[in-house]
């Protein structure tokens, strides 16, 4: 096995999620972390990638110079896939660049700021072939995929409901005038793009309900507050869902719930049974048959789907939990990129994980809401249509 | 102490909620249970009446002749209160004449069939001065009132955000056709009201929303769906709602949320804090001040308001529950016929029940969320406005 | 149907579990509270009677007066069945004076002081052959119901292990110095007995394990403690446990576990499944197959079992508690005197309440635990045989 | 920052712990794995050591190659440190070999078969002066750190009563004679030592009381079973605790109980409040002070001790878990190490990790647990005297 070469754009001091993605890809030594531009500041750039060990000429002082500076090592040398970690405002620039000349790409969510930069990005996949994962982590999870293959297998019978939520609290004060970092640029339109909490949490919801139910969503109505005087984005939005199935749905995300973490849960229901799952007790997944008592399920056990034991690296019992879902992200990745290098077929139970269309898809969930939020109209139509 | 005699309107063999009436009246003592008619159909009503230790002349065929029968009694022999524990559409022809001859009544939610309906119970008890209860039942619960007390002294500030949720499953296949009888009358219009789900628990979220916060409705925009095939009732809800203070809110309400049981819960954020309370937990709510652990709140401790500790019966850890919740509700309206009685002023920590205008406010969320569910306008304003 | 007439000794003003037994009592109409000597002051006796709603005559000023009192009325008047809540060391007199006279008995645990009374009572109960419950109240409780068919139908296989804790707090400083009613006997060896927290708990727990796993004790190893100076009784002990079959077991019990309010739990483990019941969530039953998902069962469901469903009033979801599986033991014994008077054979699935033998039994294992306290040989043979 | 050479000795194909060792190690990039011995089957551990991507001549087929083909290594290549993850009876003999010749060690648990090895390990470690941790990694959790500074500080008082739990299910069967290799070595007394469930999880749930509450074992009282047929250690041990303070305890350690999964729990009571913590849910940690609302203290959170956050590496509610917990006991070691490297104090709140001294304490108890369990004398003394 050889380990794949890894840059990183974004992601230096003080940042949260770049150092998420270094421990997500130290996990199974699939990863050998060489080069940076990790601040958009040139020389904090450089800083941050000597303290985190990259030598000092890949230690670079913007992406543009790594792109460049890559492109000119050897190919045996030369990063194998970049890691983009960015604000929201930057994945797009960086993301076209570097999967334009050819390098595979792992890009925070949401994606982009418009399904037309969304759209471009596919295109530019679509030519040179690159592989594309996208950070919905929470679908890394083993139990959402049990989840997921309850579903496709049909225990539940025909989806009716879905109610997800993702509940935070930690915005609800101005925290972005004390200098926080985190919600400076979450809170900043130009950085953070047309939406606050709907696209920095609400799309993880979406691309929960979308991934396990499978269901498509048909129309929004939505209410988007912003509760934090002097913010400029949502901080707050609650909708109503109709899927194409005829399901119903509520989907509401909140970063003004005091007391609430980081407090993401998913619940179906079908004509048959029902599905409940939390991600602050990620291990198990309650299911429920009409007429049966409730079940636990729990990560690790020999009665779990295949995809679900694919997604775990303990035995029962002794937890996993954020980290190792967001590895699993990394780990799909890996394997694609490794089968194309080893010229074999990946396992498709480890190359799971979340891709361009998912990035889109989220994009388009945000422009919807959003409209909807604006106008007096009870549904927006919010059908999305997989690029061709 | 004097008993008060008590009549029972409904409630006859195989009904649910009547028994639940005459548990909750029997458990302090205050009680005792001397006429009825317990059914609609004469002769179930009297054998009813019989079974449970009525007298032959006190198990009246019909609530018409109960009435009579009662006046003809000597007042120190005539029963001081009805309960009235029938389906929907008696309430309001059994309440208005029980009220208008003089007696008090405790009478099931949700009220009446229509706010017309309402405003002439509220004329009614307006001239005769009865005492009229109506069993919101869940508002009964010490940690209920806890969570009012909390609000009302500030603990969680301006008040933003309420999710009310009420999740039952058991009508997820059609259980009227096989003879069910709770079932049946609930989802038959003529019975039941305009609403299905809406009005069987939909108002009790209302209520509890309302009792605890303090908040008024300025709007809804409502989903209400019919799963079920051959239903012509609602059988799940879901609404956005607006307060007048500017707070946003969910509801929803089902009862196809197959392994939900009796599912009722609330949260609410203010500026500076949280509670949460859940139906099926009840001894227990959990309340978050910003910056601090989440504290457990346990019902019979010395900690809680005396609102909640005079709600309590039993030590901590000795759990209460459902009955107890309700028998709170009798022992309000007791207290308040008692004191009329023995020419004192109520205690306001026991004569702490729901009244005439919370069966008032609870008709006229169903009309308005009927109405939201109807229209292509997003908000239907749903502002009420107390009886003169 | 006839109401039982009820007397009670002991539960006058101040008292708790007095309140408890009548509320039970009234729960399902089955006893009408007729006859009362509720303190052992005469005076307090009278006026506790009279705010209870006793006639002058049957307020009676000492269990001996009552006894003398009820005896002289007409058959027809007198009461059926005496409910004795008295202090632990006046369950003996009183209990055997009443069932002498051939009065029903209904008596709150642990049974009496030492296990030679329990013989003598036995011998009393066996020669006028009244019936005489003993309030272990938590086996009342549908879910430990469950569990015990759950086990006697072999679900859990041969039983290896038991785990059953009685956590309190409430005695951790010397409340008795504070002139605490309940703390001020219990903590007094003239009135609790020999043991402290071992009675007044510990021996709940005993008849929980034994109730449903119908095991029996063979070898005790305990280690009683008395933690807070001044008290002359133990407030916590913990204890190995051998049973016959080969099973071992842990029991603890404690009254200065700060935080703790009444938490019983009982855990079983067996060759082919396990179970586990918390008495502060007592509408669950853990259930675990070995090999399966974890099940959760729950009061009210079509999938339990006879015995289950015949203790339970509400649907799933209305959460039941304390008072009504103590009311359990109430109408156990109700049906039990009213198939006698009926002439016909009681129902079984109501007719299960715990007897005198349990009492009994319940007094052996406190004096062997007292004894284990008190050797430094490990193993106290602790085998009880019930009486001939 | 140089990142440190890492060797391994144990943990190849279907090794469970020696892949947590390597992920916990990676997780924070300080480390590099760069040789080992995987396996005591020569061409098994060079196969697992290429597979794993370990150089040609850096997959040893033994550990003694190692330690002689390390040592011929120019300093600036040759490994810092060994990580020995094989069965218990190989921890001693490579532990001594390796500490003698100065590398740093990081050794799983148990420490080794007898006191008297760990008295000759602790020698070698004073004349070397290497760095040697011990994997009790459940005191790596963040939450289990702040129980001992609650405890430090003095927010329970003094600490009256301890109950330690773990619970496993995983040996309910005979599982040894299925081939299963973990089952196989841990059931085998000369690979395990004397103690089964006593030595693999007993000896963890003496390490969490330890380093949790300070306390020290005064004398045991054990009841060690083996349920399974066939099988020759203990698979179940219950014991009393007593200790130096006059504090009382109960432990107790099973893997037969069938349903459990890697449940340790702790409870610890003091005279002003008391806490609780379970592995499985282990970002919890629940406080109570006497007459206050219990307190559920969450990870991530500001309101937490300095040692708490510094072993955090994520926001609340981003979960973490047994990975994380682990990686802490090698970031304390490496960063103690480093210290030495860079010639400058260690960060105490980092370089805070299980050391000899607890793997002996270990070691000891595992030894009184097994005395006390072959003798008929209640309490087997077991107080712990650390070297000289």
């Amino acid at each position: 096995m050889r380990r794949l070469r890894m840059g990183m754009v974004g992601g230096g001091q003080g940042a949260f999620i770049g150092a998420v993605h270094r421990m997500a890809a130290a996990l199974d030594g699939q990863f050998e972390f060489v080069a940076g531009a990790l601040s958009s500041t040139p020389d904090k750039a450089r800083s941050s990638g000597l303290a985190l060990g990259l030598s000092e000429h890949r230690s670079y002082p913007s992406w543009q110079a790594m792109l460049e500076g890559e492109l000119r090592l050897p190919a045996d040398e030369r990063i194998d896939l970049v890691s983009i970690v960015t604000p929201n405002h930057l994945h797009y620039p960086v993301a076209h660049a570097f999967a334009s000349a050819g390098f595979h790409v792992v890009c925070d969510k949401p994606l982009v700021h418009t399904s037309e930069q969304a759209q471009n990005l596919i295109s530019v996949v679509q030519q040179t072939g690159v592989v594309f994962g996208v950070t919905y982590n929470y679908t890394g999870y083993p139990m959402v995929r049990e989840a997921r293959e309850r579903i496709r297998r049909g225990d539940l019978g025909e989806i009716r409901k879905v109610i997800v939520e993702y509940n935070q609290g930690w915005l609800a004060s101005q925290l972005e005038a004390t200098g926080h970092k985190q919600a400076d640029w979450r809170t900043d339109p130009e950085r953070s793009g047309i939406a606050g909490a709907v696209g920095d949490i609400g799309s993880h919801a979406e691309n929960l309900v979308s991934t396990v139910t499978g269901l498509e969503l048909e129309a929004i109505c939505a209410d988007l507050t912003t509760f934090v005087p002097g913010r400029a984005l949502d901080d707050d939005a609650s909708m109503l869902l109709r899927f194409t199935n005829g399901a119903r749905g509520l989907l509401w995300c909140s970063q003004i719930e005091i007391g609430a973490e980081n407090d993401l849960r998913l619940r179906v229901f079908g004509t048959r049974g029902s599905l409940s799952w939390r991600q602050e007790d990620p291990d198990t997944l309650e299911l429920q048959q009409e007429g049966e008592p409730r079940q636990l399920l729990r990560r690790g056990n020999a009665y779990l789907s295949a995809s679900a034991q694919a997604a775990t690296r303990l035995p029962a019992g002794h937890p996993e939990a954020f980290i190792e879902a967001f590895a699993n992200v990394y780990r799909g990745v890996a394997e694609t990129v490794l089968a194309r290098l080893e010229n074999r077929t990946p396992d498709p139970l480890i190359a799971d994980f979340p891709t361009l269309a998912d990035g889109a898809r989220g994009v388009h969930f945000i422009e919807k809401a959003v409209e909807s939020g604006q106008t007096s109209q009870k549904w927006t139509p919010a059908r999305w249509l997989p690029p061709a």
